[in-house]
This record gives C-alpha cells, structure tokens and sequence, in this order.
C-alpha cells in the first residue's frame, strides 16, 4: 500500500516515514524542504513541494490510498504574531489539500492536530476529547478549524478522517533549537553544558509521548477503519521541574534553571486521557520518560 | 456613545442599526454595499467598505466604543462550494478587524455568530452553549474560528468579546428572495400566490427568533460588561410544515409545498437552550412567532 506523508520531512514526520517503512508501505514525501541527510532513504518517493501548489498536489495524491496530514508553516510560541499568516497557509493549504483528494478519489487522511493547545486551559486533566475547545494561541485555533472541516467532509460523505491529537512527542530527531519541544531543547542544553530558561516558575504540567509510540498509533489507527478524534500522549503528567531533575539525573549534568516571566499563550497544565486510542487501536505506549529520554539522550550525544 | 455596526446595511444589521439609533446611540456603518433607501439615517455616518481595507477599517474605528461585527459573505447553504473564498474573506477579514481595533484600542466586540449551524446536528435539544460543536458547513466552521480567536484575543487581555449565536431570525426586511431564511422566502412566495420548494419532508426542526427580539438582545448585552458566548434564540422549536401551516393561516393563501431531496448540510434540528441570556441579561423574546410573522406580513404587504 502506498501512503503520502504530507510534512514528512520533520522531526514527527521523519519518524512517522521510518515506522511505515518498517512496516511494509510504500512511502511518499512532500515536504517545502530538501531531505535530511540523516537518513537512507532510497526508497522513499521524495517530492518538494507545498500545499498552495495545485498541481503538485494532485501528482502526490496519484496512485496513493492513504495521506498523512502533518505540515505546518507554525509552531504555537509564535503563531500569534500572525494569525492571518497561521489561517492562509495551514488552513486553506488544509483545504487546498482535501479538495485535491476529493478530486482524487482518497477518502483516507490521518490528520496531526495538537493535544495541547486544541483544549487551552483545560478544566479537569486528564483531558478527555469531548473536553471543551478553547484554545489560546493562533496555532490552537488553526488546528481545531482544520478538524472541523475534516469532520464536516466525513459528514458530507468525501472523507474517512482519523484525528490524532498529540501531547507533546519528544525523542531523537526533535530539534534542541527552541522553538517548540522542552525535552529536545533540555537534552541539547545539557550536552552544550547550558543551562534552561523556563518561561513561569516550572510548575506548567505537560504529557509527554515518545515517538515511537505516537508512531505506533499514527500506523494502527491510520490502518483501522475508525474515524474520529484520539487523543495521543503518555496520560501522564509531569511539571517542568520533574523533568529538568530527571534530565539532571540521567545525564549527570548540572542544568541551572533561570526563570522568565510566563507567556499568556501556554496553557498551565495538560495531561490527555488516551482511554479512547487504548480501547479503539489496542495500542498503549510502551516507552516510560525515563527510558526514551534515555534514548534521547544517547542519539544526541552520537550525533 | 458611539458605536460602529460592520455589516450594518444588511436584514440584522439594519434592523441593529435603528434599534441602537432609538436606545440613543450615535452609530457608524461600514458595509460593502451603498446605503439602502427605505430608511432616513441621516444621523448615521454611514461608509463603504469591507475588512479587506486596513485603512477604511483603521478610520471607521476612530472614536468609537462599541463594535457590532455582522458582516459575512457567504451563507450556510452556499458556503461549502468554496470554502477557501470562505476563509479568505470571512476569517482573515475578522481577523483584520481584530488587529485594527488593537491598534485603535477599541476593546468591546459584539459579533453575530451562528446558532444554527456551530453546533451541527445536535445531540440534544435544546442545545445550550457548552454543546460541543461539529458544524457541517463551512459557514459554521469559520463562525466557529472567529469565535475561538475572540475568546483567544479576551484570555490575551486584547479585547472584551461578547459573541451572540441567533437562531433564525426573521422579521421585516429579511430577504425573500430564497438565499437564508425560510419566513422571509415562505411570506415573499404567500405574496406572490406561489408554492414553495422545501429540501426534504418538511419535518426539519428550526428556533425562529423576531428581529426585535435579537437586536434588543444585542444592545443589552452589548452594553454589559459580560463577555463569553450566549445563545439568542426564542427556545421554542417549529418545524418547517408547521411554520407553513401557520403561514397558510395568517396570510390566507394556499402556499403548496413541493418537497426536494434534504441537503446533506443542513441540520436536522435545532432549538437553542436561552437560558443564559435570560439570566445574563433580563432578557427574554416578547415576540411570538405568531405575532412575528404577522408583523412581518403586513410589513411585506405595505412595500
């Protein structure tokens, strides 16, 4: 079976490209960016390209039985800062996107929304998918507007959508940059010999999946034939704090915290209820944080 | 006060226009269309223009304290047809709107959300505003959308949103001419001794709310300092071979039904849980539908 990883060239994307391989699918890529280099990837379909283009679209989507949905011109720090940008690339690329499946005829979309910024601040943790969607950042918004649509094109008989919001994925590959991902930004300072600038006082509480699970669900859900929403995290919560004593632990470095002012933008606290993906995919994540930020960790420092 | 009405020429606009004028208000229009002529606004400041414009927008928010945001280009049953236009024109120019009044330092919003059609198909009636929302068109998407940047940009400390999600409005100066809104189209086809076509048996459930009734709603709640999203509907719930019963009745005319195939977009039922609004406001529909369409007919009549 051959599936079109739309974004396939990031850190969840990549991932995502390497467990389907594993599995036995026919892989292709479009993504704006060239390939990594970091892989071997020979059998892959790569193709660059965006989903403002039409035709390049269309020629992805031939001879394809399954899309995954995962590119972003934004990431939640910043989308703020322009919203308008955030709506006319994700949003109508989104759309772009499911009118050049329509007209293809692929029914399959496993779309990447965000567990944690679809609900905000959320009113009880765990969170479960029929919580209340409030989110407080352009990207939060962006993505609730995308499944939406997804859900209203089953509805309307022109899609077979599979929803997955995710926590916050971490493991090899994610960038120690910044912009969006503690644990990678965490690992990197520690091995830089840094310290970590938290935005609050490091009590904000996330979910954190390691990817090969995410994977894992990304391929069972993508192959079952649920459509629908699910939640994808660890269903375990863990402040900050935890985490940067853990990566102290782990990687015998001091990491010294400083501490910044909190942005309006981050919810507080987030912790999904993964119940639904349990029950529906028989699927359960396997790696605890202290294993994958052990792996994590060990890839980085291979680098 | 002053307050600026976006939106302001058209059936609810209009109709928000006179009331604010009567409650003493001095109002300001911005409309895409040339002023209409059934009425004397010689003491509104009326200007031509759309959300596009950043300038027009810029100098229609000077001075002012209050904004009504009505404006939309697409209705429920067009909508999906293409919704990229959708996006484009209704979410990105709520969004420049939002940005202008940032600039301007214009705080309180009152925007016209959607009622019939946020939701989608109900779980349960009557629904009230915690409901979850799977609209099933892309009218409702991007009401939805708007409504979760307002909410965003009160949680950012930018605005005092208060976002009304009517029914079905109807009363004098609705449309008859078939686009939205079945009294409007049923009343205007009475006049002209015809039938009138109905998408499906006629058993489509819908909560009809008199245009006095929403815009002395609107003005309240616009002037409290509450912000958050309130149904504004009559609670009561009319299905559409009822509503011509009832038509039949007060106009006299035979009004045959021809019944078209349903249309996969439009909700099955929907009546509005207004018990917020009610609470919130000391509010409450003074109009009954019987009374309402009445009024309306004999507005019609006199044209």
């Amino acid at each position: 079976m051959s599936v079109l990883v739309i974004g396939g060239n990031g850190f969840l994307g990549s991932s995502l490209v390497e467990g389907l391989r594993e599995s036995g699918f026919a892989v292709r890529v479009l993504d704006r960016t060239p390939p990594r280099t970091d892989v071997d990837w020979h059998d892959v379909d790569y193709r660059i390209g965006g989903l403002d283009e039409a035709d390049t679209l269309a020629n992805a989507l031939d001879g394809v039985e399954r899309v995954y949905h995962l590119a972003s011109s934004t990431v939640p720090g910043t989308s703020n800062r322009d919203p308008v940008h955030d709506v006319s690339s994700n949003l109508v690329g989104s759309l772009n996107l499911v009118a050049a499946m329509a007209t293809a005829g692929v029914r399959r979309i496993v779309f990447f929304s965000s567990g944690g910024t679809v609900y905000g601040n959320p009113e009880r943790v765990p969170v479960d998918e029929g919580h209340p969607l409030r989110p407080i950042s352009s990207y939060g918004v962006v993505k609730v507007a995308i499944e939406n649509y997804l859900m209203m094109y089953q509805q309307l008989g022109v899609l077979d959508p599979l929803i997955l919001r995710p926590s916050n994925p971490y493991g090899p590959r994610q960038s120690t940059s910044g912009m969006q991902g503690a644990i990678g930004v965490f690992l990197g300072k520690a091995l830089a010999d840094q310290g970590v600038s938290i935005w609050g006082d490091g009590e904000v509480v996330r979910d954190y999946l390691y990817i090969e699970d995410l994977v894992a669900l990304a391929i069972k859900a993508g192959a079952s034939n649920e459509c629908g929403i699910y939640n994808a995290g660890s269903g375990i919560g863990q402040s900050l704090n935890e985490l940067c004593a853990l990566v102290r632990e782990l990687t015998g470095r001091p990491l010294p915290i400083e501490y910044q002012q909190s942005r309006a933008f981050d919810v507080s606290k987030i912790v999904l209820d993964i119940s639904a993906a349990r029950k529906c995919f028989d699927w359960s994540p396997k790696v605890s944080l202290r294993e994958g930020l052990g792996r994590t960790w060990r890839a980085l420092q291979s680098i």
